[in-house]
């Protein structure tokens, strides 16, 4: 007998949220789902905010050439895991999502369980221990779109900016660089994910499942550091960003980019590509890029980069070994 | 010559968001767009949040059959709107809101700055005087998606509640009723829009631009309101949420609401409808729906549509005049 794969068309808004709500455990709001709005405590008289979209054929694919199908699993822990590093580059904790799903009437309803699901391991693998999920909304669209706002709580920091970078700082970086791009560039290609070696199918996961390091952001505001953010779009684009908000040059070290890019280099090797390429340009590892005073120790997990220099063109300009790289990260329109 | 219709395909992101930020006016977050995370003053130490999205060919059409195309101010402005509605049944007032918009390639700009100025227009003419635009996100996708996340602030008061009515109560209803429905029937029917006269173009309005009165849930939360929700799809089908919540019985009064389709009654006539179906059943009006305390005045801006009475299911149980009502709301998926 045939069974019918149930399609979240079968079900009304009501009961598909009654199907989510029990997955997702955790940490409560002060008030959680099923209200207009969640309410939820900011201890310190301040909220941080931010927002981030996933976008079914831009930002994954279903169905990769090599094989592998992306789960809902997958979708619910990048979406946790991408917004979590915005608020990890403030320096705060991140205190609550609300997640917003646009989904093709065909959707299966085990689809949007995992995805549940994903959202709540990656708070829990990630220590988002304070994390709630506070809300939510569900509709209908041509394909799958996930939002995501999250908050944070500063802790009575103050907040971390791009823009506090001076000439003489040394930057650092927390997290990996380049894996979710080799990840990317293996679920891009022909080899057969079944195929691949237990290395080759954690650089996908890479991918799949960013593991941004919650615990440094804060660490490193603790420690005062001098300007941070996440790096999405890659290294070189950015510390470009960086160096535009401080009005500094980020000078990189090429030696140590090209010791970073040892671990990938069999993988890039057996795809003809450039580990160097990877690290410099390559997105979505959500690591951390931090700027700290010369001089002073950095926090555990951190590790130097490069350092700021004087530059007044306020260009953003990036070197590599005092050159212009020739690889950069990606934009979302154009580059 | 032929002029090139500027398409976000040709700009990058960066010079994107730097065409909709000066569009942006109003007050500022503590900090605003440009970091990682944006950070707002939540000064009672309690954010309020919810999160909502508009899908085109779903919650709007670009084109209409009678020929009124959908701009992007009217997107903005609905955006905006249907989200400050949710912090406005609370019983808060707006204090941010940020946006995550998918975008064909082939969006033009001019509609992108467009949907800017709606956004920016709503909160100036709702009355919305502290709600910054603290944050954005730009990426591309089939079809249009905005999303945006809102926080309130609850001004030292508890959150208003879905569950608080009481047998005996007073439903009453600020705001309108059923006239966003009856805008979306003269929007899709064959009826030429350049010929509808100006009631009829103010119900297209309600449609396309809805008027959420921001300033009665801060009041009905002063003085007490025992339980509220926004009305967004629908009187009935919301009324059966707060009733469903609250473990009452709302008997709405056919007398009331057949005056209030009064005024509905050309246009329904005209499109052969039933002026007292979208009344009851017409969503997308954000007015708000309250439940208050038997005896006493009811604030400005509110009138009665109806009682709580005793019920114990708990199914949520809606009456008209004692009878179970013809027409519900609707359901983004079932129903």
């Amino acid at each position: 007998m045939a069974h019918h794969l149930e399609q979240t068309a079968d079900l009304g808004e009501g009961e598909l949220l009654s199907r989510i709500f029990p997955r997702l455990g955790g940490p409560r709001a002060l008030l959680g789902p099923g209200d207009d709005a969640a309410v939820l405590a900011a201890p310190d008289g301040r909220t941080a905010i931010s927002i981030d979209t996933l976008v079914q054929d831009q930002d994954f694919r279903l169905q990769w050439p090599g094989g592998y199908r992306t789960t809902g699993y997958d979708v619910g822990w990048k979406c946790a895991a991408q917004n979590l590093s915005d608020i990890n580059a403030m320096g705060a904790a991140a205190t609550s999502l609300v997640v917003s799903l646009t989904l093709p009437a065909d959707t299966p309803v085990t689809w949007l369980e995992g995805l549940a699901d994903g959202l709540s391991a990656a708070l829990g693998a990630l220590g988002a221990a304070d994390c709630a999920v506070a809300g939510g909304d569900l509709g209908r669209g041509g394909q799958l779109v996930v939002t995501a706002a999250v908050t944070g709580d500063l802790q009575g920091r103050k907040p971390v900016l791009r823009s506090g970078a001076r000439p003489g700082d040394v930057l650092a970086v927390g997290g990996v660089l380049g894996e979710a791009a080799a990840g990317l560039a293996l679920l891009e290609s022909a080899l057969d994910y079944v195929q691949l070696n237990g290395r080759e199918r954690a650089l996908t996961a890479a991918q799949s499942r960013p593991c941004p390091p919650l615990a440094f952001g804060p660490a490193a505001a603790a420690a005062g550091v001098r300007a941070m953010m996440d790096i999405s779009d890659g290294l070189v684009r950015d510390a470009g960003r960086m160096a535009a908000a401080s009005g500094v040059r980020i000078d990189l070290d090429p030696d140590v980019l090209r010791a970073e890019a040892e671990s990938l280099a069999d993988t890039a090797s057996k795809l003809g590509a450039d580990p160097l390429h990877w690290v410099l340009g390559g997105g979505e590892d959500h690591g951390l890029l931090a700027a700290f005073s010369p001089g002073e120790d950095l926090p555990r997990g951190f590790r130097r980069v490069g350092n700021a220099r004087e530059e007044n063109s306020g260009a953003g300009l990036v070197t590599l070994g005092g050159r212009e790289p020739a690889a950069s990260g990606w934009d979302h329109f154009g580059g």
